[in-house]
């Protein structure tokens, strides 16, 4: 079952993806290597293109969900390598298609690929990217782990859809919210950590707790990632603050303190979201009114509610180094905001 | 292996479509209904702006061969009805993505999905057909068909960035115009004949023969949309005749005419196509290059080649309807010009 690596870091320590990224770093060499060579093809602006975004810095946090949760239940076979990188093509077209779809100048610092290639080829690269990710997919030949994959892709976008939907709404509520999420973030999430049980051969039970936590780990994720979105932090991770903001995107600190504010205050947020009134004096005022109001960490204790879901989905499984950095992993997604 | 309708056309008839739209008739009921279905999301943007592009009366092509070619080797299982509609919604996906990609405004005489709910929700549907086109691929079970047609996904969007890295390139060769066809268009005719044999239980050869008729009818499918692109006939279709020229899209008949032309006429070709002079005069003045040099008819002349492949792809299998239809449909759609 593989070396077992312990785990020094005591509770009092920072959480750290670091358990989780040395128990995976070998497969995950073999995964970095799948994805170059499948983003290779013959029209050279496609690897071009593809990596530009593929060599960013992402934590690539969602195929390593696939590789442990495949060697936790002892899986020996090559197809957690296909299946990982599967995983994170699909994320890396999602992340080509949203620039498109968001009009992102930048992500993680750089120039979006489709501010330097058109969103023509962003629009098309994705679609590559899809189509290799259902070609490995196949090549693995599980039909229970394409069941959930291939769900997985239609979810997500039907989430972007929705999220469309909602933009601009102020009315929105925390379920919608939570509804757009979970399609278009946490689905991800789930599936990358559903197929590993799955191709190990384990019992029902089984994956529906791995599957469990990877959607509330998932959800956890995007609410920090949303509140980084308002934070001091998010410059440190290239991204622009005050982006959704910009783009009128409800996220919950949004949601929160509109919903706990006074009349002027609600009036102010229909004007800055529903009608583009983004200028910097409005980011600050309504920085201003999510402190007041909380909405920062209340959408934090909301991450931690999740993040208490997916511990407790975890919690039956027998005990080991990979059980152990799944469960850091959830800490570790929750305190990036601190 | 269903009922046999006698094909009463002559040969002296005008070759047609009917005979096969007759065949697949009632399977065709079925996969039309699981469109509507497949379509369906409780986020109501999506059949919206999926029925919109579906309702547009397509011919449909695509499906129909995957279930003339299921029934001719006498499959009797429900397969070929998902596999029929996963390939029309792969199309339908290319279709969003391509107006998306090409900024275009009309398609088959209506606005395209585009100019009403924005690239964004074009792109995003786009991305949800194609789940739903895997998750149904999934249900059938068949692996080989889900490698033949996630393949086909891939090699069609390679088809797509590779003709935009060769647009307003007026070096283009006819070799480089057919690897960029071959990829974007026949490669889903190709699945799509394919896929049938495949789940019918057919030995390779069988396959193979499915898979070049295919591959030779969507060439020429194309070369002679190509030409509909620059004649009288295309204002019935609905396109602007004209698109492909304003695009700057490299097409044979443009290929044909630079590089039999003057060094005058390339001159004027680089002027038009490369840095896009593309005014209504320089249409007129493009068309007539094009009949100087016999661009139409010899794109024509090609595609009867292509034709006369798939022909000879079909000519050692079994006679019957199906047969009959399949045949009869490459002189359809070469017969489209005339």
């Amino acid at each position: 079952m593989g070396v077992v690596i312990p785990l020094e870091e005591g509770k009092n320590k920072q959480a750290s993806v670091k358990p989780l990224v040395d128990l995976t770093r070998p497969d995950m060499e073999r995964v970095n290597q799948l994805i170059l060579s499948k983003a290779g093809s013959d029209v050279q602006m496609i690897p071009e293109v593809a990596n530009h975004l593929i060599s960013s810095g992402g934590k690539r946090l969602r195929p390593m969900l696939t590789l442990a949760s495949a060697a936790m239940f002892g899986y020996e076979g090559e197809g957690h390598i296909k299946l990982a990188t599967s995983v994170e093509f699909l994320h890396t077209a999602t992340l080509l298609h949203d620039d498109v779809v968001d009009e992102s100048d930048l992500r993680r610092g750089k120039s979006t690929a489709r501010t330097i290639w058109g969103n023509q080829a962003s629009v098309l690269v994705g679609d590559f990217l899809l189509g290799q990710s259902f070609r490995m997919m196949v090549e693995v030949g599980s039909l229970d782990a394409l069941d959930v994959l291939s769900t997985a892709s239609a979810v997500i976008a039907e989430g972007e859809v929705l999220q469309l939907s909602v933009a601009k709404k102020m009315e929105t509520t925390e379920d919608d919210y939570l509804s757009v999420i979970r399609a278009k973030t946490a689905a991800l999430f789930a599936a990358a950590a559903e197929v590993g049980p799955i191709i190990a051969g384990t019992d029902r039970s089984t994956r529906n707790a791995l599957k469990s936590y990877g959607m509330n780990l998932g959800l956890a994720f995007q609410l920090v990632d949303d509140v980084l979105d308002y934070g001091g932090k998010a410059v440190d991770l290239g991204k622009n603050v005050g982006d959704d903001f910009r783009e009128g995107k409800i996220t919950l600190p949004v949601i929160l303190s509109w919903r706990r504010g006074t009349d002027d205050e609600r009036a102010f947020w229909r004007k800055a979201i529903e009608q583009g009134d983004s200028s910097d004096a409005n980011l600050e005022k309504a920085l201003g009114l999510i402190t007041k109001y909380g909405g920062l960490t209340d959408t934090i204790a909301r991450a931690e509610h999740y993040g208490a879901m997916a511990r407790d989905a975890l919690a039956p499984l027998p005990d080991g180094p990979h059980k152990n950095a799944l469960m850091e992993v959830i800490d570790f997604c929750i305190s990036r905001v601190n």
